[in-house]
């Protein structure tokens, strides 16, 4: 997958950080092997060794010796990247900051907390709810914040809270040298120089490594209700979304979910959902803007023949139905024992999101490759997951072709190859056709000054 | 004020202009002096050209001959920066894109547009309003989208609807070495490799200029209304503001004016507002939530002693009273024969909104300098104006130390410099207070990979 070989592995770096770190650093096979596997169908060999981070000094410390040797370094956390992101594909060491969790400081009167990379968004959560506040953005697992900064993760609530780029206020970043910086002040705006926030928030690792994380809370709405809508078919759904997000309904979520996700999720978490094509919506407001917001949607859902909405207002039925929907993933991968899921991630605008749909969807069901396909429909993204034998060279290549005519769809359409999992290895040639290569150059020209040595994640996102 | 001095002006690149641009390239002094001039107190001497260009092609050309003289080149629009952003610190040629002011392409159904960077703000909201939409950003002065691009502007709206980085979704951007490219797409999120359009927005200039602009719309909401309250002081206006953030109420505008703002705009607008602190706050939404919104902020405000709202419902109500705000600066200028004003920028987290503001208010008063104070207290950011006599070193001093105070106060309480002006000539050294010595130095590092022969408005946000 990626034509860059490993880099030598000095002894003497080894022998620095058992030095330096002792037993925070493990070069157990075991414990490498662990850091070197991620979702999906790419492999790689283990990192040579795992520091286990308790500090920036920590990690400071870390990289300032990889860096001494030209080592590659690579940060990890919840391990949930669908992208490859985690392989060492050069070699090199694996920082593990899953110790550095803490919340740091709560500011519930400016909505906003710092807190250290390993924390996972429900720990979070936890941890900021008894104060009537929450953090909103999901992408399903339960990711670290410092994971979902670095990929520019969004998710199911993203139509209404936006994404990690709209919700990391500051980041402190180790730098390639060793420097420890901070990109960003508690302030909700600013026009202080470079947005070295948002440069920082999606670059995967490759320019920094995050040790603080500053992020947006929202105040726990009054009220909230989900709703399911059975539509006739896939086009009905979604034109409604579109016409609820045309329309302006600050609709909090509004996912779709094809027939196939509706019976491997049904068979999963033994639920009785009709099996027809489906959006699962949450409200969030006041009672009487809930209220008018799901009059709205119903009303415009009834007239592409959508069903009357089902309602879960208690927060155990809402629990049950999101966690069927994130479940839909391991719903679809049981449902073809000893098959991997090539999941796609396009996005588009909200206009093309029919076209992009219903044409790929045909492509797909023409395939004979069994799918699911679930989406962030009020944005624009969504997933298909192509459920393929790992075995099998013919199924793989029929997925990656099925795929390959997805983004060069969505591109076509002013859409994206990647909505919220990032370009990893996976999606590198991709992004030379989406961006160009004038714009990928400008990457590359901003990776090589930060990191000169290309120590921080080499091989991710564009090649040097 | 910069140290820098202008650089050579060959002739000879003189000449290729000239060759080039015909009548699009002026170098009569008339022409130079207007693109050389800017609000505020400082200045430089003229650029040696003006090339008005009325295409990308252009805007590359121009830029190509100076990056092979190694000479300054600034973009030019509107003309209405604050932080001395358009002067020629080291000389150079002016880039005037005014007659770039059309509106590519408005995708009603996706809530985008595509403009060129030299249409305004009120231009842009002409032309899209019979399709029932708008742009909320609204800095006051009526600014071109790509200046307000360039310094992340923002203003009255912004509580809301965000900033210019959260607004801006993708940039046709022509690089120092004159290449055009692409920062994006119009998909509404994205996760593919470097957020290259965040780098943009705000980078004043410094590493490229914008010839194509997409920004968000939304669409004109159903009900609007706006509403006056006085209060018996400011701190009781801002303990109200606060509250109705932390409590979420979707405001859509909420603007602080002092006393002395109020006495000047009385004066100058001929209006008869009571003359004490007020909030002027603009509600949007269906009739039902809007009506919702504004008896919560009522109620809260009541609790401040504030008085009961004085509405304004019709367009041209909210439009006087709106004018009336944005003419404050004027009204002041004009309070005071012959003098300039010091505009200050700091923006504040909003729990520390009053302890920023109720210090450097007694500051100002014990100074003696007149000053006039409003702000976009929603999102904690604040403008004093000190209205000085230009030709007083004495009052120039005594308002810079004012402003030396309150930055430094600002930054104490986890603030920004500047919420939405930009750093420019001005706040270079404040800037380093904020990020510190390493991130400036990270923003340098990008400034050199992209623009080696630093021609892209140099001398603005740090020294090279």
């Amino acid at each position: 997958m990626n034509a860059a070989l490993p880099r030598p592995m000095p002894q003497a770096l080894l022998d620095a950080l058992a030095s330096r770190f002792g037993t925070q650093c493990s070069t157990a096979m075991a414990v490498r092997e662990h850091h070197g596997r991620v979702e999906g169908s790419i492999q790689a060999p283990p990192p040579a060794a795992v520091v286990f981070a308790e500090s920036t000094l920590d990690v400071q410390d870390a990289v300032r010796l990889c860096n001494q040797h030209a080592v590659p370094v690579i940060a990890y956390a919840a391990g949930s990247s669908l992208e490859g992101h985690l392989l060492a594909v050069q070699g090199g060491i694996c920082i593990d900051v899953n110790r550095m969790n803490r919340v740091l400081s709560v500011n519930a009167e400016d909505l906003t907390v710092t807190v250290q990379p390993g924390i996972t968004r429900k720990q979070l959560n936890d941890a900021v709810k008894d104060q009537g506040l929450f953090f909103p953005i999901d992408p399903g697992a339960d990711a670290s914040i410092g994971g979902m900064a670095a990929t520019r993760a969004s998710g199911t609530n993203a139509v209404r809270y936006g994404t990690m780029r709209e919700n990391v206020l500051a980041l402190e970043v180790v730098t390639a040298s060793g420097e420890a910086i901070r990109t960003g002040t508690r302030a909700r705006k600013s026009s202080a120089g470079y947005d070295l926030t948002r440069l920082m928030v999606g670059s995967e690792g490759t320019l920094g490594i995050f040790t603080e994380v500053t992020v947006r809370l929202y105040p726990l709405p009054e009220a909230v209700s989900a709703a399911i809508c059975s539509f006739p078919s896939i086009e009905a759904a979604v034109r409604s979304v579109i016409q609820t997000i045309q329309l302006g309904v600050p609709i909090a979520r509004v996912e779709l979910i094809d027939v196939n996700s509706v019976r491997m999720v049904n068979a999963h978490s033994k639920l009785g959902l009709r099996e027809e094509p489906m959006l699962l919506m949450e409200f969030h407001g006041s009672p009487a803007g809930v209220k008018e917001q799901a009059e709205t949607v119903q009303e415009i859902a009834r007239e592409w023949g959508g069903n009357d909405f089902e309602w879960a207002t208690t927060p155990e039925e809402r629990t049950r139905l999101w966690t069927a929907r994130h479940n839909a993933y391991f719903a679809a991968v049981q449902s073809r024992p000893g098959c991997v899921a090539i999941a796609t991630d396009t996005c588009v605008p909200i206009s093309r999101l029919a076209d992009a749909l219903l044409d790929s969807i045909a492509e797909a069901d023409a395939s004979g490759i069994p799918y699911f396909l679930v989406g962030h429909v009020g944005d624009g993204n969504f997933h298909f997951g192509y459920l393929i034998d790992p075995d099998s060279a013919d199924e793989r290549a029929r997925a990656e072709a099925l795929n390959h005519q997805l983004v060069a769809r969505a591109l076509a359409l002013g859409g994206t190859c990647t909505g919220e999992h990032g370009v990893g290895v996976h999606k590198m040639g991709f992004l030379v056709d989406e961006a160009g290569a004038g714009a990928v150059q400008m990457m590359r020209a901003i990776k090589q000054a930060l990191d000169p040595n290309d120590i921080l994640n080499p091989g991710k996102i564009f090649a040097l």
